[in-house]
């Protein structure tokens, strides 16, 4: 499997995903700041493994400090977690990790800088084993849904790259694959960024699964003529009524399902539930920068001063929804057991 | 309004399509071989666009010919009509119009060079008064399905720079905006290839109509949160029961008219229509190379290797077309009338 990001004792070593899907290029740094410019080039990326990546900087930047005076490493710790937080000030996952390691910090009052930092280090390795351990739930929950000798159509990026193991909607994919299913798997490109064809193709070939690259408008007619099974995508945020927020192109995706019969699967932690909001119409859609509609790779694609309507991501409706996936196993309609968990 | 070609009287004008949307260049040449380069590089595009085109090319070519000994004349008819249609050797129109043109040859065998060379004249300038005529019907007849104040939705290019006149959908646009209805058109960006960004997007600013970009996979969000009222394609080739092969992607636009309940337009000259074939079934997709998908922004969006699933249309089954507008006027269910004529 694909390892994007490793801690590896006393450095930590990731995948620089800029390069990707022309090179595959590790990266072996002991320097926090390196790790610091990666975030901020985009060269580690994916919601959970942001955390990941935060807890292992800030313990890169404490490995000079182990022998230090107990203040000089509180005022270390605290100093680092900020340049961490700083450098994608929208990333929730980074704040939320980088606050899971200071809080260990104030309920140890009385330990030694050592003691600090082995506790720090057991912390961001949960952090990450945690992460892998609901990819792999996830995946053995979802891969009893996919049928041997499946086509699945799914969208965005899901897989190692985002997370720090399997994936969401890419486990359930990859565990059916690893359970011997022989599966072959349709990507939409997933404009505007093209998520699909640079990070979900690479990752399907390096799994060894058979990959079907795809423009998005042509999913309706794949669906109709390739024998579509199942769509499967991920989430970004999912409502106590099951309505989920998630890369802009899902809702379209869940609407072809409907038409066509077949049933369409929504992959993602438990966390990714927010029984605060209680359906959909509560989710405030980030609308992105039309630039990256017209001139997303080099090239100018509308005449200047074109209007562009490009939100990050749209709500699929949960009457469009089959089963929502989680590490706490498989939802169905109407999905109340969303909110008692 | 935008002239895409134009007959001079002895050189032909037209618009570098290979320049838009950046810059807005015309040329102006006498020479036969500067239009087929130009016909080969697709600075001249569209399939209506490209009869009319062969016509000029043929008269630019036999200018000097009409001095000349009337067997002199015809060779030279012959070579450039054979020179011209091998510059897109898969483009039926240039076919039709070149034929159209030798037809009246072989019908007037006694004539001298000056006087066919007059015939051949009015021959090219009927083949593009008859196309502008056949927009402007398609026109007239679909802007009376756009309500005032309507938020229209359409795919690919349909508009000037496809064809001698106003277009097929977009001339259906064209005609509501200029009758004074307040429309604005949404227009997909239609992957691979782009000609909603690019030429699309173009037409609607140079008509003064407004216009929104989208990506295709933002359709469904478009639709629901934005009051699309409408969605409106051409059509390459329409089935006897009324199944429509269109652009890759116009399927998918009509699935989401039915989930929305809103109606889904077809607008094509009544040529398109293929009475020989009763269904879609029968329509062969043509497979484009996958490179159009992976490598079309100068940059190569997908892992080497990466098999690609490329069809350049897909079919509508005629039970999610509310209407089919063509210069004989609106076509509703069942279709029958597509067959009488």
């Amino acid at each position: 499997m694909i390892k994007s990001i490793e801690w590896c004792g006393s450095s930590v070593r990731f995948l620089d995903q800029t390069l990707l899907p022309g090179d595959e290029v590790y990266i072996d740094t002991e320097d926090p700041a390196v790790l610091i410019d990666a975030i901020k080039r985009l060269k580690v990326r994916g919601a959970p493994l942001l955390g990941i990546a935060a807890a292992y900087g800030l313990l890169l930047s404490l490995i000079p400090m182990r022998t230090a005076s107990r203040d000089a490493f509180l005022v270390a710790a605290d100093r680092s977690a900020d340049a961490i937080a700083a450098s994608r000030p929208t990333a929730v996952n980074l704040f939320w990790a980088l606050e899971r390691m200071k809080r260990l910090l104030r309920l140890n009052p009385h330990n030694a800088p050592d003691e600090l930092f082995d506790m720090l280090q057991t912390e961001a390795l949960a952090i990450h084993q945690e992460d892998r351990a609901m990819c792999d739930a996830i995946g053995v929950a979802g891969a009893a849904l996919i049928p041997d000798g499946a086509n699945v159509l799914t969208h965005c990026n899901t897989g190692a790259l985002a997370t720090g193991g399997i994936g969401t909607a890419f486990g359930v994919l990859y565990t059916a694959h690893r359970a011997g299913k022989r599966i072959v798997v349709y990507a939409d490109e997933t404009r505007p960024l093209l998520q699909g064809a640079r990070l979900t193709m690479w990752e399907l070939q390096k799994a060894g699964i058979p990959g079907v690259l795809i423009t998005d408008n042509t999913a309706a007619w794949t669906i109709r003529t390739k024998r579509i099974d199942a769509i499967i995508t991920g989430a970004d945020r999912i409502a106590a009524n099951g309505d989920t927020a998630n890369k802009i192109g899902t809702y379209n995706l869940a609407v072809l399902a409907k038409e066509h019969g077949i049933p369409f699967y929504i992959a993602a932690p438990s966390s990714t539930v927010d029984t605060s909001i209680a359906d959909g119409v509560a989710i405030v859609i980030e609308e992105r920068s039309g630039d990256e509609v017209t001139r997303s790779f080099g090239t100018t694609t509308a005449p200047a001063g074109s209007s562009v309507f490009a939100p990050a991501f749209d709500v699929t409706p949960h009457h469009l929804i089959s089963a929502i996936i989680t590490d706490r196993g498989v939802h169905r309609p109407p999905f109340r057991g969303l909110v008692q968990r």
